[in-house]
């Protein structure tokens, strides 16, 4: 059976399982930290990051969501997660990259800092000018959600696709950490309460980090 | 026709040039500095950066050298970019990842941050410390280079692949700006000198950009 390194809060880690929960793929939880450094999990992906994904009966390794969620989308009929004419799938891989890499990096990756890393590696409080930008910037990011929302019917066109459960995975853990206001964001909490009511997202909800305790809104579907 | 908004130093704009120069897909190229935050150009595309490929007859944009490289790659057959299996492809995808994010982000950033946009900007000179630390941060990703070479005749594989041409055009922007040492390197060089030999290659070689000089080594095939 695959296996998937991952940790609770790791939104990349979180969207493949939102992946893998649509498309039914069978597969067992792994803990990781990769903030340790394990020897053996850098012999397996020598940038030390999760999500990876191990079969270790075909001996096949997987490496980064991206690459895993384009992998079981070749592969797996079910649930197609980037579909439509080839400039539509441009624009679900543009929307894809954009909430990895400007949501993860302006937003997610400070908050998991001063919130997680600074507590787990040097037991330190986090930052409270820092947790003030990281949510302004997290505000303006609901803007644009609620741009594309006002043109569309999910955020890269027609059909639900990956850039909704690479958005949903990048919010949910701004949301664990209490990063994000809902006031004023209608159609992003609409189109969330709707990504949240999904049985992909349920098991997500339901797992803690330890020693950090999400806001009391962060696993009601209504909110 | 499909234009390119680009500048000669985009790491990411040289990456889908070397691939429509190896599909032969006829462009022109638009001239476009991302930090001068054009109006028009962030119309385009909210993130504001290159590449953007338009065709204005179609009313097609494209934005993004991920998915613009695949897109290229599924509409036109000619030079297959991730090509072989499921598992072969998310290997490509895996190290053209690697490249476009963390060779970009630990040396192509800083490096042009330096030595490019604290001139445009603001007439400063570099920091030498930074320029170093970039450099020395290169050579270690040049070991990895070597490592792969080592075990496989391209870098993601039996292949030439989109991993070859993610490669080269990072390490062609790092050279430019004078952050690589290829002593102790001959198998990513020799490497490079076959990337640098080919047809696309050539007119990315012959560019300079405005006030920064390459070293004289740059622009040879044998260096």
């Amino acid at each position: 059976m695959w296996q998937l390194f991952q940790f609770p809060l790791c939104p990349f880690s979180r969207k493949v399982r939102l992946v893998l929960g649509e498309k039914g793929v069978a597969h067992e939880l792994q803990r990781e930290n990769p903030w340790e450094r394990r020897d053996e999990f850098v012999d397996l992906n020598p940038a030390g990051e999760t999500p990876v994904m191990v079969e270790p009966d075909r001996g096949v390794t997987l490496i980064g969501s991206q690459p895993i969620c384009e992998y079981f989308d070749e592969t797996v009929d079910k649930a197609q997660m980037i579909q439509g004419n080839a400039v539509a799938r441009a624009e679900i891989r543009r929307l894809t990259e954009w909430f990895d890499q400007k949501l993860f990096a302006e937003v997610v990756a400070p908050l998991l800092n001063e919130r997680m890393l600074k507590r787990v590696l040097h037991s330190q409080s986090p930052d409270t000018n820092v947790l003030r930008h990281a949510m302004r910037v997290a505000n303006g990011h609901m803007d644009y959600f609620d741009y594309l929302l006002d043109h569309r019917r999910w955020l890269a066109g027609n059909s639900l696709s990956l850039a909704d459960f690479t958005a949903a995975a990048h919010l949910s853990v701004i949301d664990y950490l209490g990063g994000l206001d809902w006031r004023g964001h209608q159609q992003t909490k609409d189109w969330y309460s709707v990504m949240k009511s999904r049985p992909c997202f349920r098991p997500l909800l339901g797992e803690r980090m330890d020693g950090i305790v999400p806001p009391k809104h962060y696993d009601k579907v209504d909110f």
